[in-house]
Protein backbone atom coordinates (compact mmCIF):
# COMPACT_ATOMS: atom_id res chain seq x y z
CA UNK A 1 0.00 0.00 0.00
CA UNK A 2 1.36 3.34 -0.95
CA UNK A 3 1.14 6.04 1.75
CA UNK A 4 -0.54 9.09 1.45
CA UNK A 5 0.98 12.08 1.09
CA UNK A 6 2.03 14.76 4.26
CA UNK A 7 -0.68 16.75 3.88
CA UNK A 8 1.48 19.52 5.90
CA UNK A 9 4.68 18.52 3.52
CA UNK A 10 2.25 18.46 0.36
CA UNK A 11 1.44 22.10 1.13
CA UNK A 12 4.89 23.21 2.01
CA UNK A 13 5.57 21.84 -2.03
CA UNK A 14 3.09 23.74 -3.55
CA UNK A 15 3.47 26.73 -1.47
CA UNK A 16 7.38 26.48 -2.55
CA UNK A 17 6.10 26.05 -6.49
CA UNK A 18 3.64 29.15 -6.24
CA UNK A 19 6.80 31.08 -4.84
CA UNK A 20 8.97 30.25 -8.09
CA UNK A 21 6.01 30.76 -10.07
CA UNK A 22 5.28 34.09 -8.39
CA UNK A 23 9.10 35.37 -8.84
CA UNK A 24 8.98 34.09 -12.63
CA UNK A 25 6.09 35.55 -14.16
CA UNK A 26 3.91 37.26 -11.55
CA UNK A 27 0.73 37.05 -9.63
CA UNK A 28 -1.38 36.93 -12.92
CA UNK A 29 1.03 33.30 -13.80
CA UNK A 30 0.36 31.25 -10.19
CA UNK A 31 -2.70 29.96 -11.26
CA UNK A 32 -3.89 25.98 -9.46
CA UNK A 33 -2.98 24.34 -12.62
CA UNK A 34 0.54 25.87 -13.39
CA UNK A 35 0.97 25.16 -9.19
CA UNK A 36 0.27 22.07 -9.92
CA UNK A 37 2.39 21.44 -12.80
CA UNK A 38 5.22 23.21 -11.46
CA UNK A 39 5.30 21.20 -8.65
CA UNK A 40 5.29 17.73 -10.57
CA UNK A 41 1.85 16.95 -9.00
CA UNK A 42 -1.14 15.80 -10.75
CA UNK A 43 -3.57 18.19 -12.23
CA UNK A 44 -6.41 19.37 -9.54
CA UNK A 45 -4.01 18.84 -6.24
CA UNK A 46 -3.78 22.63 -5.74
CA UNK A 47 -7.29 23.05 -6.13
CA UNK A 48 -7.99 20.34 -3.55
CA UNK A 49 -5.76 21.88 -1.04
CA UNK A 50 -6.63 25.49 -1.84
CA UNK A 51 -9.84 25.89 -2.96
CA UNK A 52 -9.30 29.92 -3.96
CA UNK A 53 -7.08 31.96 -5.81
CA UNK A 54 -6.63 34.09 -2.96
CA UNK A 55 -6.38 30.78 -0.18
CA UNK A 56 -3.09 30.19 -2.38
CA UNK A 57 -1.38 33.09 -2.37
CA UNK A 58 -2.56 33.41 1.41
CA UNK A 59 -0.69 30.20 2.29
CA UNK A 60 2.39 31.15 -0.03
CA UNK A 61 2.39 34.58 2.47
CA UNK A 62 2.37 32.25 5.32
CA UNK A 63 4.92 30.00 3.92
CA UNK A 64 7.36 33.12 3.21
CA UNK A 65 6.53 34.48 6.42
CA UNK A 66 7.48 30.97 7.63
CA UNK A 67 11.11 31.29 6.07
CA UNK A 68 11.41 34.61 6.36
CA UNK A 69 11.32 34.20 10.03
CA UNK A 70 13.89 31.59 10.78
CA UNK A 71 16.33 34.46 8.98
CA UNK A 72 14.94 37.15 11.38
CA UNK A 73 16.23 34.92 14.35
CA UNK A 74 19.73 34.81 12.87
CA UNK A 75 20.18 38.19 12.11
CA UNK A 76 18.47 39.11 16.20
CA UNK A 77 20.98 37.17 17.18
CA UNK A 78 23.50 39.31 16.09
CA UNK A 79 22.69 41.87 18.55
CA UNK A 80 26.26 42.88 19.33
CA UNK A 81 26.60 46.71 18.59
CA UNK A 82 30.05 45.98 17.62
CA UNK A 83 29.42 43.65 14.86
CA UNK A 84 30.23 45.02 11.37
CA UNK A 85 28.06 44.61 9.37
CA UNK A 86 24.93 44.53 11.53
CA UNK A 87 22.23 41.74 11.83
CA UNK A 88 20.04 44.35 9.69
CA UNK A 89 22.17 44.84 6.62
CA UNK A 90 23.08 41.55 6.49
CA UNK A 91 19.59 39.94 6.30
CA UNK A 92 18.85 42.23 3.65
CA UNK A 93 21.94 42.04 1.74
CA UNK A 94 20.92 37.95 2.13
CA UNK A 95 17.67 38.78 0.87
CA UNK A 96 18.67 40.31 -2.85
CA UNK A 97 20.97 37.58 -3.09
CA UNK A 98 20.66 33.95 -4.53
CA UNK A 99 18.68 32.06 -3.66
CA UNK A 100 16.64 34.30 -1.23
CA UNK A 101 16.12 37.01 -4.42
CA UNK A 102 12.96 34.55 -5.38
CA UNK A 103 11.62 35.26 -2.54
CA UNK A 104 11.96 38.68 -2.05
CA UNK A 105 10.55 38.84 -5.40
CA UNK A 106 7.50 37.14 -4.48
CA UNK A 107 7.06 39.16 -1.33
CA UNK A 108 7.17 42.03 -3.99
CA UNK A 109 4.07 40.53 -6.25
CA UNK A 110 2.14 39.71 -2.49
CA UNK A 111 2.62 43.21 -1.18
CA UNK A 112 1.43 44.96 -4.37
CA UNK A 113 -1.03 42.54 -4.49
CA UNK A 114 -2.35 43.31 -0.68
CA UNK A 115 -4.44 46.17 -1.12
CA UNK A 116 -7.15 44.16 -3.22
CA UNK A 117 -7.10 41.35 -0.47
CA UNK A 118 -7.43 41.89 3.48
CA UNK A 119 -6.65 38.73 4.50
CA UNK A 120 -3.46 38.62 2.30
CA UNK A 121 -2.44 41.82 3.77
CA UNK A 122 -3.09 40.53 7.29
CA UNK A 123 -0.91 37.73 6.37
CA UNK A 124 1.86 39.80 5.10
CA UNK A 125 1.60 41.91 8.46
CA UNK A 126 2.98 39.66 10.61
CA UNK A 127 6.23 39.20 8.58
CA UNK A 128 6.20 43.21 8.37
CA UNK A 129 5.66 44.29 11.94
CA UNK A 130 8.79 41.58 13.45
CA UNK A 131 10.85 43.03 10.69
CA UNK A 132 9.52 46.67 11.82
CA UNK A 133 10.78 45.80 15.05
CA UNK A 134 14.58 44.57 13.90
CA UNK A 135 14.75 47.64 12.05
CA UNK A 136 13.49 49.84 15.27
CA UNK A 137 15.87 47.73 17.57
CA UNK A 138 19.40 48.50 14.97
CA UNK A 139 18.13 52.46 15.03
CA UNK A 140 17.88 52.25 18.61
CA UNK A 141 21.37 50.88 19.08
CA UNK A 142 22.50 53.49 16.32
CA UNK A 143 21.64 56.35 18.75
CA UNK A 144 24.33 58.41 19.96
CA UNK A 145 26.32 57.51 23.37
CA UNK A 146 24.21 59.73 26.20
CA UNK A 147 21.61 61.01 23.76
CA UNK A 148 18.26 61.41 25.12
CA UNK A 149 15.67 58.83 23.44
CA UNK A 150 12.88 60.57 21.39
CA UNK A 151 10.01 58.29 20.32
CA UNK A 152 9.05 60.28 17.60
CA UNK A 153 12.55 60.61 16.20
CA UNK A 154 13.40 56.88 16.64
CA UNK A 155 9.98 56.17 14.89
CA UNK A 156 11.16 58.98 12.19
CA UNK A 157 14.47 56.85 11.39
CA UNK A 158 12.57 53.83 12.06
CA UNK A 159 9.90 55.01 9.12
CA UNK A 160 13.40 56.07 6.51
CA UNK A 161 15.15 53.38 6.76
CA UNK A 162 12.20 50.68 6.25
CA UNK A 163 11.13 52.47 3.01
CA UNK A 164 14.92 52.57 2.19
CA UNK A 165 15.08 49.14 2.38
CA UNK A 166 11.96 48.71 0.82
CA UNK A 167 13.54 50.67 -2.59
CA UNK A 168 15.97 48.08 -2.49
CA UNK A 169 14.30 45.03 -2.35
CA UNK A 170 11.75 46.26 -5.35
CA UNK A 171 15.16 47.44 -7.25
CA UNK A 172 17.35 44.66 -6.88
CA UNK A 173 14.17 42.12 -7.67
CA UNK A 174 14.35 44.34 -11.23
CA UNK A 175 17.95 43.59 -11.38
CA UNK A 176 19.39 46.54 -10.02
CA UNK A 177 21.33 46.41 -7.31
CA UNK A 178 24.12 48.97 -6.71
CA UNK A 179 26.19 47.77 -4.11
CA UNK A 180 28.64 44.59 -3.26
CA UNK A 181 28.93 43.94 0.16
CA UNK A 182 26.51 43.84 3.41
CA UNK A 183 28.83 46.24 4.61
CA UNK A 184 28.13 49.27 2.34
CA UNK A 185 24.59 48.69 3.00
CA UNK A 186 25.28 48.96 6.31
CA UNK A 187 27.14 52.52 6.19
CA UNK A 188 24.18 53.39 4.13
CA UNK A 189 21.89 52.37 7.08
CA UNK A 190 23.92 54.39 9.57
CA UNK A 191 23.76 57.12 7.70
CA UNK A 192 20.26 57.57 6.98
CA UNK A 193 19.69 57.55 10.88
CA UNK A 194 22.46 59.90 11.92
CA UNK A 195 21.52 62.25 9.11
CA UNK A 196 17.79 62.07 10.12
CA UNK A 197 18.65 62.36 13.78
CA UNK A 198 20.86 65.51 12.76
CA UNK A 199 17.94 67.22 10.72
CA UNK A 200 15.64 67.08 13.58
CA UNK A 201 17.51 68.32 16.16
CA UNK A 202 18.43 71.18 13.62
CA UNK A 203 14.43 71.94 12.80
CA UNK A 204 13.79 71.62 16.48
CA UNK A 205 17.03 74.41 17.00
CA UNK A 206 15.35 76.00 14.00
CA UNK A 207 12.00 76.14 16.05
CA UNK A 208 13.16 77.84 19.17
CA UNK B 1 -20.79 61.82 -42.08
CA UNK B 2 -19.12 60.58 -38.17
CA UNK B 3 -16.07 61.78 -38.33
CA UNK B 4 -13.01 58.79 -37.20
CA UNK B 5 -11.73 59.17 -33.87
CA UNK B 6 -8.15 60.65 -33.83
CA UNK B 7 -5.83 57.76 -33.66
CA UNK B 8 -3.76 59.65 -31.06
CA UNK B 9 -6.29 60.62 -28.73
CA UNK B 10 -7.89 56.93 -28.83
CA UNK B 11 -4.48 55.76 -27.77
CA UNK B 12 -4.39 58.18 -25.57
CA UNK B 13 -8.30 57.41 -24.10
CA UNK B 14 -7.53 53.11 -23.95
CA UNK B 15 -3.78 53.87 -22.09
CA UNK B 16 -6.20 55.87 -19.71
CA UNK B 17 -8.35 53.09 -19.10
CA UNK B 18 -5.43 50.47 -18.30
CA UNK B 19 -3.84 52.49 -16.59
CA UNK B 20 -6.92 52.72 -13.89
CA UNK B 21 -7.13 49.17 -14.63
CA UNK B 22 -3.49 48.50 -13.66
CA UNK B 23 -3.79 50.71 -10.35
CA UNK B 24 -6.63 48.96 -9.48
CA UNK B 25 -6.65 45.27 -10.04
CA UNK B 26 -2.63 44.70 -11.44
CA UNK B 27 -1.14 43.19 -14.22
CA UNK B 28 -3.53 40.48 -14.68
CA UNK B 29 -6.37 42.29 -15.55
CA UNK B 30 -4.97 44.18 -17.83
CA UNK B 31 -6.67 42.48 -20.78
CA UNK B 32 -7.33 43.94 -24.36
CA UNK B 33 -11.07 43.26 -23.32
CA UNK B 34 -11.30 44.84 -20.48
CA UNK B 35 -9.05 48.10 -21.22
CA UNK B 36 -12.08 47.84 -23.88
CA UNK B 37 -14.94 48.34 -21.48
CA UNK B 38 -13.23 50.40 -19.13
CA UNK B 39 -12.82 53.02 -22.25
CA UNK B 40 -16.27 52.40 -23.32
CA UNK B 41 -15.36 51.16 -26.68
CA UNK B 42 -16.43 48.74 -28.84
CA UNK B 43 -14.65 45.11 -28.19
CA UNK B 44 -11.67 44.66 -30.37
CA UNK B 45 -10.85 48.51 -30.24
CA UNK B 46 -7.83 47.69 -27.53
CA UNK B 47 -6.53 44.80 -29.98
CA UNK B 48 -6.76 47.11 -33.33
CA UNK B 49 -4.37 49.95 -31.87
CA UNK B 50 -2.12 47.21 -29.59
CA UNK B 51 -1.85 44.07 -31.36
CA UNK B 52 0.19 41.96 -28.15
CA UNK B 53 -0.48 42.46 -24.40
CA UNK B 54 3.21 43.55 -24.15
CA UNK B 55 2.94 46.67 -27.00
CA UNK B 56 0.05 47.64 -24.12
CA UNK B 57 2.29 47.40 -21.83
CA UNK B 58 4.82 49.65 -23.24
CA UNK B 59 2.37 52.39 -24.87
CA UNK B 60 0.91 52.42 -21.09
CA UNK B 61 4.61 53.41 -20.28
CA UNK B 62 5.25 55.78 -22.44
CA UNK B 63 1.83 57.41 -21.76
CA UNK B 64 3.08 56.85 -17.79
CA UNK B 65 6.50 58.83 -18.94
CA UNK B 66 4.63 61.42 -20.59
CA UNK B 67 2.14 62.36 -17.90
CA UNK B 68 5.08 61.82 -15.29
CA UNK B 69 7.59 64.36 -17.41
CA UNK B 70 5.10 67.27 -17.11
CA UNK B 71 5.15 67.07 -13.25
CA UNK B 72 8.79 66.16 -13.43
CA UNK B 73 9.14 69.74 -15.38
CA UNK B 74 7.33 71.39 -12.84
CA UNK B 75 9.55 70.45 -10.18
CA UNK B 76 12.49 70.80 -11.73
CA UNK B 77 11.42 74.73 -12.62
CA UNK B 78 11.44 75.08 -8.42
CA UNK B 79 15.33 75.01 -8.61
CA UNK B 80 14.90 78.05 -5.80
CA UNK B 81 17.40 76.18 -3.39
CA UNK B 82 15.65 78.15 -0.37
CA UNK B 83 12.59 77.22 -1.31
CA UNK B 84 10.89 74.93 1.40
CA UNK B 85 10.11 72.14 0.59
CA UNK B 86 12.03 71.36 -2.70
CA UNK B 87 10.68 70.43 -5.87
CA UNK B 88 11.71 67.28 -5.29
CA UNK B 89 10.06 66.77 -2.30
CA UNK B 90 6.80 68.17 -3.62
CA UNK B 91 6.80 65.51 -6.97
CA UNK B 92 7.15 63.17 -4.33
CA UNK B 93 4.30 64.21 -2.43
CA UNK B 94 1.79 64.43 -5.51
CA UNK B 95 2.70 61.14 -6.41
CA UNK B 96 1.53 59.79 -3.66
CA UNK B 97 -1.77 61.59 -2.91
CA UNK B 98 -4.99 61.88 -5.14
CA UNK B 99 -5.48 61.13 -8.02
CA UNK B 100 -1.68 60.94 -9.16
CA UNK B 101 -1.34 57.94 -6.29
CA UNK B 102 -3.27 55.61 -9.49
CA UNK B 103 -0.69 56.71 -12.11
CA UNK B 104 2.22 55.60 -8.85
CA UNK B 105 0.09 52.17 -8.73
CA UNK B 106 0.29 51.37 -12.09
CA UNK B 107 4.34 52.27 -11.91
CA UNK B 108 5.03 49.76 -9.28
CA UNK B 109 2.82 47.04 -11.44
CA UNK B 110 5.01 47.83 -14.64
CA UNK B 111 7.92 48.15 -12.86
CA UNK B 112 7.28 44.61 -11.05
CA UNK B 113 6.73 43.45 -14.78
CA UNK B 114 9.65 45.06 -16.30
CA UNK B 115 12.19 42.32 -15.76
CA UNK B 116 10.22 39.52 -18.21
CA UNK B 117 9.45 42.25 -20.44
CA UNK B 118 12.85 44.20 -22.06
CA UNK B 119 11.08 46.75 -24.21
CA UNK B 120 8.84 47.77 -21.58
CA UNK B 121 11.79 48.00 -19.12
CA UNK B 122 13.81 49.86 -21.84
CA UNK B 123 10.36 52.43 -21.95
CA UNK B 124 10.11 52.37 -18.08
CA UNK B 125 14.25 53.47 -17.91
CA UNK B 126 13.45 56.28 -20.11
CA UNK B 127 11.28 58.34 -17.39
CA UNK B 128 13.36 56.86 -14.73
CA UNK B 129 16.63 58.64 -16.07
CA UNK B 130 15.23 61.79 -15.96
CA UNK B 131 13.73 61.14 -12.70
CA UNK B 132 17.45 60.01 -11.50
CA UNK B 133 19.05 63.25 -12.76
CA UNK B 134 16.54 65.66 -10.50
CA UNK B 135 17.32 63.24 -7.41
CA UNK B 136 20.98 63.99 -8.50
CA UNK B 137 20.23 67.63 -8.55
CA UNK B 138 18.73 68.15 -5.18
CA UNK B 139 21.48 65.77 -3.89
CA UNK B 140 24.28 68.66 -5.05
CA UNK B 141 22.35 71.33 -3.94
CA UNK B 142 22.47 69.74 -0.65
CA UNK B 143 25.78 69.74 -0.51
CA UNK B 144 27.70 71.60 2.68
CA UNK B 145 28.91 75.11 1.34
CA UNK B 146 32.24 74.72 0.56
CA UNK B 147 32.53 71.07 0.53
CA UNK B 148 34.89 69.50 -2.12
CA UNK B 149 32.20 67.46 -4.78
CA UNK B 150 32.94 64.05 -4.70
CA UNK B 151 31.26 62.53 -7.60
CA UNK B 152 30.92 58.65 -5.65
CA UNK B 153 29.58 60.40 -2.68
CA UNK B 154 27.07 61.96 -4.66
CA UNK B 155 26.28 58.78 -6.69
CA UNK B 156 25.98 56.96 -3.08
CA UNK B 157 23.52 60.04 -1.41
CA UNK B 158 21.45 59.77 -4.86
CA UNK B 159 21.24 56.11 -4.70
CA UNK B 160 20.13 56.41 -1.22
CA UNK B 161 17.37 58.51 -1.76
CA UNK B 162 15.74 56.79 -5.09
CA UNK B 163 15.73 54.15 -2.68
CA UNK B 164 14.09 56.10 -0.07
CA UNK B 165 11.56 57.28 -2.79
CA UNK B 166 11.09 53.89 -4.38
CA UNK B 167 9.83 52.68 -0.92
CA UNK B 168 7.35 55.24 -0.14
CA UNK B 169 5.74 55.20 -3.67
CA UNK B 170 5.54 51.23 -2.82
CA UNK B 171 4.26 51.82 0.80
CA UNK B 172 1.89 54.38 0.12
CA UNK B 173 0.50 52.60 -3.07
CA UNK B 174 -0.92 50.12 -0.06
CA UNK B 175 -1.64 52.72 1.70
CA UNK B 176 0.79 52.80 4.08
CA UNK B 177 1.65 56.31 4.44
CA UNK B 178 3.19 58.38 7.48
CA UNK B 179 3.80 61.70 6.48
CA UNK B 180 1.60 64.57 6.00
CA UNK B 181 2.87 67.52 4.82
CA UNK B 182 6.16 67.72 1.53
CA UNK B 183 8.01 69.57 4.33
CA UNK B 184 8.11 66.22 6.52
CA UNK B 185 9.32 64.37 3.12
CA UNK B 186 11.93 67.00 2.34
CA UNK B 187 13.23 66.92 5.89
CA UNK B 188 13.98 62.79 5.69
CA UNK B 189 15.59 63.92 2.23
CA UNK B 190 17.94 66.28 3.41
CA UNK B 191 18.73 63.88 6.46
CA UNK B 192 19.20 61.16 4.05
CA UNK B 193 21.77 63.23 2.07
CA UNK B 194 23.28 64.77 5.09
CA UNK B 195 23.90 61.73 7.44
CA UNK B 196 25.13 59.57 4.28
CA UNK B 197 27.26 62.45 3.45
CA UNK B 198 28.89 62.12 7.53
CA UNK B 199 29.13 58.67 6.93
CA UNK B 200 31.05 58.62 4.26
CA UNK B 201 33.45 61.18 5.85
CA UNK B 202 33.72 59.04 9.02
CA UNK B 203 34.77 56.18 7.19
CA UNK B 204 37.28 57.92 4.97
CA UNK B 205 39.16 59.16 8.33
CA UNK B 206 38.38 55.86 9.85
CA UNK B 207 40.94 54.45 7.23
CA UNK B 208 43.41 56.96 7.19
Amino acid sequence: MRRSPNPEQRRRTLCDAAIQLLADDGVKSATHLKVDRKAGLPDGTTSFYFRTSSALLRAVAERIAELDLKDLTAATRRTDPSSQPSGLATLVFRSVNGARLTRTKARNELALQSPRDPELAKALRRYTDDFTALIRDAVVRLQPEGADVDAALIDAQTYTVQMFIGGVMLACASGDRRFHTATELDSLISGIVRGVGEESSANFRDSL
